[in-house]
């Protein structure tokens, strides 16, 4: 494949492919989404992409702006089986958000007024991470299990990064992984309705 | 008390009251907003504010634009006692959600940006309705379970009605509360850490 000449690369062209790739997941989901047409929209050749992003995955996670791949934390998370699954997970989120707050943030603040951002919101809970976290405990329902797990979690960073409730929003970390852990293991594998 | 005469009452006045008490009530909280400061800022005599709305308690949630009053609600919701009260509370607020969802949506939607309406998302949740159920549970750390509740139940707001996560956006009513329910219940009267 030959670059088509338009964008000589670097930093625009980086961000061209982003603001494609944001748009046409937005768009079409994952799925419905191709790094031809990300390509195409950015105005660069498909090679390109794959030279700057690798994977459409790993496009994906760029263009949400995660500040970890999930896809490479995943199988640590997962390896240990289902029992402190939902300890993993809480525990694992808090530290990327304590971290590296603003992403994340950015990004439920955008799904409030932004359906673009709404709908990477929803790629990521029922896709990207938890709906891979759901399946993996192999309980039945799993995609109303990583909607709800998602509830907890977009309310966790809610409350405490975004409106700051206290006491949560200053409780250390390891006492919000005790407290929500719970509720995120009862909605990977107890009963449901 | 004699009236100012600058406002002579009817829809304005009591707009440009509640819009003062949105103001003062973000700017000091329950307790650092006074009627009569309110009033003034209004400009309005004080028993014009008490005509309109009654007590600050009153005020407040006008302010707040619940559509239930929460005060007139919380004794049935309390009255059964502590057994039930997380699946009572759910309950209760997924109806008055799904008949009258825009003022509760247009909260956390402003809470998301606006500072102001994140004060009285913080109001309402460690006071307004979720403290006092906390508080009547008469377990430990009640701000933190107030917290917690609050947590969830922003999440579920955003998931099922701004998020839009399927399959919870869609599943009916008695589906989210047997869901949810335990979660809040195990906040009000489960171990903390």
């Amino acid at each position: 494949m030959t670059r088509t000449g338009r964008r000589p690369g670097g930093t625009d062209t980086r961000e061209a492919i982003l603001s494609a790739a944001r748009k046409a997941f937005a768009r079409g989901g994952f799925d419905g989404a191709t790094v031809r047409g990300i390509a195409g929209a950015a105005g660069v050749d498909p090679a390109l992409v794959h030279h700057f992003f690798g994977t459409k995955q790993a496009l994906f996670v760029a263009a949400m702006e995660f500040p970890v791949d999930v896809g490479a934390i995943l199988p640590a998370l997962l390896a240990p089986g289902v029992d402190g699954l939902g300890e993993r997970l809480v525990r694992l989120l808090l530290s990327v958000w304590e971290s590296e707050r603003s992403p994340f943030i950015a990004l439920i603040r955008g799904a409030v007024s932004h359906e673009e951002s709404a709908a990477l919101l929803r790629e990521f809970i029922s896709r990207e991470l938890l709906g891979r976290v759901a399946a993996a405990a192999e309980a039945d329902r799993p995609e109303l299990r990583a909607t709800l797990i998602g509830s907890q979690l977009i309310g966790l960073a809610m409350a405490r990064y975004i409106i700051r409730i206290e006491p949560l929003a200053s409780a250390d970390a390891a006492t919000v992984v005790a407290a929500v852990a719970p509720t995120v293991q009862r909605y990977l594998t107890g009963p449901l309705p």
